[in-house]
């Protein structure tokens, strides 16, 4: 006999305890039920992922677990928002139950940092697909948008760049990957603290998933302005550095899956954001400037042009993938 | 050259005007911004609709749009709760203009009756598949359970049960359904109205999705109570009583997809349903009652004994469908 789906959501989603006093009714009825702080504004943000399109077919269980919550995570912290509730929609070709607890161990592990709860969601049987709905809380007015970018603004972005893309490449050519950058590919750890120390400062916020230059893009296209890219100050890991070799530039500028915020921020904030990026470990480099000219021109440091090739990744006009 | 992850955003799904004055933010940034009222619980539900599993492979864009909603609709109703915004991740095999038209159209023509609005979501490439989430509101304390059945309350059911699953046993075998419960099938009616009059009233709640035993099964369970259940009152269409023959019964009892309302409710409540329901020109039948002993007992008319067979759909469970 096969586990039924309500076994599936008794076993493996519902906690025995609550981790949050603002859920009313969590898993199990109709609907969830919660209660939203007077003082905040609700910020909900939805992914979905597919086996083979964002994620390798032989990623773990675990892994997938944590990364669908936290590429939702990372939408939270590109908006400055502090994470609360989260819903899930799993669709599984079968009710494998090993797979199932591994699943669970991941997104539950990821989830009780902040803490989120897991609220409630669909179980339905058909190809791997995984929709994670986030919610969480921000002050009115503090909510980081995508048009606040102005020229003479410096352009920043957390972490290092390229990491999870050279790990997806020597997976897809059949070789082993460095695990540091396996683990960046895998397990991307959102910037949430940081996300929440930007809040209120007016900055122009993306989470990069699709690629620096894409998701940069976004940016500058809602502020209607345009920018130089530094692009020998693109922030680099060990692992990458020593491996990337002559892809690097491809990788850092077109590889999605980093989940870094980039951002551009009035000069006046740059000095607090860097201490609260010291006190969270997190490097954060500065990558260009804002111009008010649209398009991104690309410049070395002695100032030689770069042109970049192609655009991001888009999941109807990409065809090379999964 | 096929229409872009953001062209299917820009062309099918944002729309000019808000609807809603309590969207800060919608479709376009990293996540949407919403404003709940103070006085309010936000009530959040989600389902995702597979292709041949949750509808028949040759339903049209249009009803499978209209369907997502009313699925999640269906949930709020069931919770007392007043709908209002909607997210959406949509899984597609192909950019298909023609179809996406479709769906959107069938989408917001539901959406605009509340009004909902479409604050957000994701667009991926893959076996079709939708997934929608919805939020609504209800006032603390009013929101319907399905862990309040007592014994001696009436049972109760909107509507009509056994057209959708008639109509889907139709398609199965080839044959043409009867317009009026292909209609039921594609194009369910959430009871919205009526779950905001329910709303308050302490009424056991649930909306019957993988059909009455089951769905009836749930709320018993989570009361610790059992019924006993008035077959021969089982409320029919016109279309279903002259079409549905020897199967009725089954079609009633185990046929999902009706999205009628099950409920019981203390007999000091039913005068003001009744006349609610009467404004809404909704049928409510009196099909049962609460008992104190576990199980449900199906009985006639003339008191005999009625031994149902199997149980409700399962998503995990059942192998017959898609």
């Amino acid at each position: 006999m096969t586990i039924s789906e309500f076994d599936i959501i008794e076993r493996f989603f519902k906690r025995r305890t609550a981790v949050r006093d603002d859920v009313v009714l969590g898993i199990g009825d109709d609907a969830a039920l919660l209660r939203v702080p007077a003082d905040r504004q609700l910020v909900v943000a939805m992914d979905t992922l597919l086996a083979g399109r964002h994620f390798p077919p032989q990623t773990s269980a675990f892994d997938i677990g944590w990364k669908a919550l936290a590429v939702n995570l990372s939408d939270l912290a590109a908006m400055g928002a502090d994470p609360a509730w989260a819903t899930l929609s799993l669709t599984l070709p079968s009710a494998d139950e090993v797979w199932l607890e591994g699943f669970a161990k991941g997104l539950f592990q990821l989830a009780e940092r902040y803490p989120v709860e897991l609220v409630g969601g669909d179980t339905t049987r058909g190809p791997l697909s995984v929709t994670v709905q986030l919610h969480g809380f921000v002050e009115p007015g503090k909510a980081l948008r995508r048009n606040t970018a102005r020229a003479g603004q410096k352009l920043f972005v957390t972490g290092t760049l390229g990491d999870a893309a050279c790990a997806l490449q020597a997976l897809q050519a059949g070789d082993k990957p460095d695990p540091d950058l396996l683990l960046r590919l895998n397990r991307p750890e959102p910037r949430v603290d940081f996300g929440l120390a930007l809040a209120g400062t007016g900055a122009s916020v993306i989470d990069i998933s699709d690629g620096l230059l894409a998701d940069l893009g976004h940016v500058l296209d809602a502020s209607q302005c345009g920018a130089t890219l530094w692009i020998d100050q693109l922030p680099c890991s060990p692992a990458f550095q020593s491996i990337a070799g002559h892809d690097a530039l491809t990788y850092q500028l077109y590889g999605g899956d980093d989940y870094e915020l980039c951002f551009s921020v009035d000069a006046d904030q740059v000095e607090r954001l860097t201490r609260h990026a010291q006190q969270q470990q997190l490097p954060v480099t500065a990558i260009g400037v804002v111009e008010s000219q649209t398009g991104i021109q690309c410049v070395h440091d002695d100032d030689r042009l770069y042109t970049p090739q192609g655009t991001g990744f888009d999941h109807f006009r990409d065809t090379t993938d999964g």
